[in-house]
């Protein structure tokens, strides 16, 4: 398994930013389940996840599959009460950086409740105001 | 790449029912990204892929990711005139059926979409009578 993928396992559940900032690419990208639009940059990446982390509990990651630059993590986690699956399509660059997370799931009630939640963190983060441009 | 997700690549975007039957294991389970609950077995399963290659326009999948009985099918497809993106987790068995399809997707709007594009599909296909006690 990539270095990289092998570290995701440790730090995306604890949503460690700067251990996060360490595996994302500069310009990296990151397509949330909640909405159409894209993060774009590390920092605003890596406090998106931060705040992702908060709202699941249960993480675990379940099959990684995958090679080379391209791997999908298939993981379950809960949102309050609700149940959830997802999966984390990443691709690295060739220094085997993150630079494109993208990240699908199910079901869709539980999707609601991660949106309602990540609207609220969001909101209370002062940081998010500069970081409104990162998001197209 | 196995034969059955070689085979899912051209079935699966078609809908066709009968030929889906020959990739699904008797009891598979079908896990959709609307909803928690689970359809087993065979027929209902493959009526209810067809239905979704209905509501599905534009499918294309990306990257196909996994080895052995454990696959991750990436794909893109229109709901409406709304984008998705989606895995296909696929489970097979020893003889190389499907026994497990779990959906899951993004972003949380289109597949509110789907999901309405879906109830109403199902509602008209009196088959769902009969498969009512398949979904738990």
């Amino acid at each position: 398994m990539h270095p990289t993928i092998e570290t995701m396992r440790d730090v995306v559940a604890k949503g460690d930013e700067e251990a996060l900032k360490d595996l994302l690419a500069k310009e990296v990208k990151f397509k949330p389940p909640t909405y159409y639009k894209t993060w774009t940059g590390r920092d605003p990446v890596a406090a998106v996840l931060g705040h992702v982390a908060q709202v699941f509990s249960d993480f675990k990651y379940r099959r990684i599959m995958g090679e080379g630059v391209n791997w999908a993590l298939e993981f379950e986690c809960k949102i309050g009460a609700l149940d959830a699956v997802g999966v984390d399509l990443i691709t690295l660059d060739d220094a085997g950086l993150i630079t494109c997370f993208e990240v699908v799931m199910r079901p869709y009630k539980s999707v609601g409740a991660l949106r309602e939640a990540m609207n609220q963190r969001v909101m209370r983060d002062a940081r998010f105001l500069s970081y409104k441009e990162a998001l197209t």
